[in-house]
């Protein structure tokens, strides 16, 4: 019912949950702002070529085009900010130090994204520029914990992966970028029949790496101890091995109700990370509700390499997967001319009061509000009674 | 330069900037809420037909088109939401009574606005629906002089006009919709020799109203003693004055510093009005800062008639002209591991305090933030110090 009239997977958000949506964007946006984010708002349409600027084939694909009347250039419509704030930081900001940036708005995808029923997502999210170690790292998984725990999400599972080994594992091999994707699928189905007679082109003992990394997922400290046993020596493997057990090591203390796992083959879904990844699950969503990760080449792409981390995440999916409630209480009045009875009135909107007026014998529908009092009349007076 | 790589007139909205505009956001939002408005957001495409159900030509050129790749139909990006809203109103929420609804959401125009430099705004706005009286309209003006005010925005010029009068000049004349907008531009222009000579298709009496009309603006008082003894009788026009003399009465008592006037011939620029009507300007902006009206005749064109009123303004425009200032104050402390100097940092932080970890040897830069103290360590514990 609410798609009356609207396209496939778009739908309005009606007031009740409107108004959780903007409780949580608030809670959010004021815990960031204790981090001490900035927060930034970058427009919804921009070149296309801007947008996609260190992006992979995937996001393309989900962008929307339009052509700029005034140029004739064509346009995207954002399906991801990340890009955008990155670009922020390389061009507009050009600081030098550590940068912490954080953003809410809409984006809108050409195509459902896969076990998602929606088209447009409020995206939201906070990134660190600047900093290429781990503590950077562990602060965005920390701030998503946070997040989460804002929205009443307490009991989360965090999945680990790193994109340095894949990257060590085919050093030198010069594959395009198309063959990187479609290994990427072969890598996330663990589909180990298919991916050894894909990797008969490879050297042996990378097809032989290429097979380990399908096994190497699970608890924490059994995968980095497999991994560092079963995988090739290379710099960039042993570096992210190195990242991982140490964000593995401080992690674990943020939360009691936290699960974390690594998963070494799941590389997909990561258009444009270069190290550490990690995709947050909850409880009733059997996609993730957040990814992040470094992705320290799109400043490059923008022409100012820039260490980069961060995650981002749906808000109107977290708003529905929310058990908070946020009804509101409020006060009926009458509406009619009365001056006490606009005095009463302002006095109490002016305390944090909700009062809503109505014409006389109607009555009133509101999704966001209980109103459980009314302005009645004793003799000169306008008094607040129980209803 | 922070329009580096994007199209023209489309901007980014930086750190200081953007809390400024999420600052004044929750302020008006807040406002809207102790009146008893329901907060609601369409989404930001639809198929145009539904866009631009019930409006005129003016924002069919302004609505950027694409293709929907999932039913082949042209959606449009959004322009506007107040006719989203009327949508909601009249076919979702399906209330019998008064409905107050409330958003804040971006819009984008495919080409800019005369006397505007920006192709995106944020629009902010509230609607009345299921009152078609004025009482309605005055809320609507009361609450935009409240987000003025929320703004610092104290000393307000509203223009008022009114649908219904040209509606009862040319009663029973069966002109087209085209004719209608040019005579639209003609009354602006107030340009009585080329409107004389358009003007020689109609009866006398109705082309000698239509001249009268561009005369018909000033001060309240004079405007509506001249148009009762100089305009036809006409039920239309003398309900539309009898509205307009309601509201002035009552308007004038909102606030000193609000000056009020009338101009009958200003009817451009309202696309689906259709009635009292008004536009508020302050210093510093020659185009209006709000626009608002009733519109009756939208949810009519969605199949279900609802009297509406409301308002809308952008919230970038808003902030661009606030005299407010939102830096907030924050403390600087080391990033590094130090099991007290976290406890300390969010004791802070659940004080309300921004607190921003950098690491050793860099400095900070941040718009947003303005940090007057540090984190030091005294002996075993960390104590913050004036920087």
């Amino acid at each position: 019912m609410n798609r009356w009239l609207l396209p496939e997977d778009i739908a309005d958000v009606l007031p009740a949950e409107a108004r959780k949506v903007e409780s949580l964007r608030r809670a959010v946006l004021d815990l960031y702002q204790s981090y001490g984010y900035e927060l930034v708002a970058p427009p919804i349409l921009e070149f296309l070529d801007s947008l996609l600027t260190g992006t992979g084939s995937d996001l393309n694909l989900q962008t929307f085009k339009l052509v700029d009347q005034l140029s004739g250039r064509t346009l995207g419509l954002r399906a991801d900010m990340t890009p955008q704030v990155a670009r922020i930081d390389a061009h507009l900001l050009n600081r030098a130090g550590v940068t912490r940036l954080c953003y809410a708005g809409s984006v809108a995808h050409a195509r459902t994204p896969v076990g998602s029923s929606a088209r447009e997502e409020l995206q939201l999210g906070a990134e660190i520029y600047g900093c290429s170690t781990w503590e950077a790292d562990l602060e965005a998984i920390t701030l998503l914990l946070k997040t989460l725990s804002v929205a009443g999400l307490e009991k989360v599972y965090i999945d680990l992966s790193h994109a340095g080994i894949l990257a060590g594992i085919l050093d030198g091999q010069n594959l395009n970028k198309e063959t990187v994707e479609a290994l990427y699928g072969l890598l996330q189905s663990k589909d180990r029949s298919r991916l050894t007679q894909w990797a008969t082109c490879l050297p042996t003992n990378i097809a032989k790496a290429l097979i380990t990394l399908t096994e190497l997922n699970g608890p924490c400290a059994e995968v980095l101890a497999n991994a560092k046993k079963d995988l090739p020596k290379h710099a960039a493997i042993d570096q992210a091995l190195l990242d991982l057990e140490r964000l593995v090591s401080a992690a674990a203390k943020l939360s009691g109700n936290l699960e974390l796992s690594i998963d070494l083959a799941d590389l997909r879904g990561y258009q444009y990370h270069s190290g550490v990844m990690f995709a947050a699950y909850v409880d009733q969503l059997p996609q993730p509700i957040a990814r992040g990760g470094r992705y320290d080449h799109v400043g490059q792409a923008f022409g100012r390499p820039r260490p980069a981390t961060g995650f981002s995440l749906d808000l109107l999916t977290l708003a529905s997967l929310s058990p908070l409630s946020i009804r509101k209480l409020a006060i009926i009045a009458p509406w009619t001319e009365d001056v006490e009875l606009s005095k009463t009135i302002a006095t109490l909107r002016g305390q944090g009061e909700v009062v809503i007026q109505v014409p006389a014998g109607t009555t009133l529908e509101a999704a966001e509000y209980e109103c459980d009092r009314e302005l009645v009349k004793q003799g000169n007076s306008w008094e607040v009674k129980k209803k």
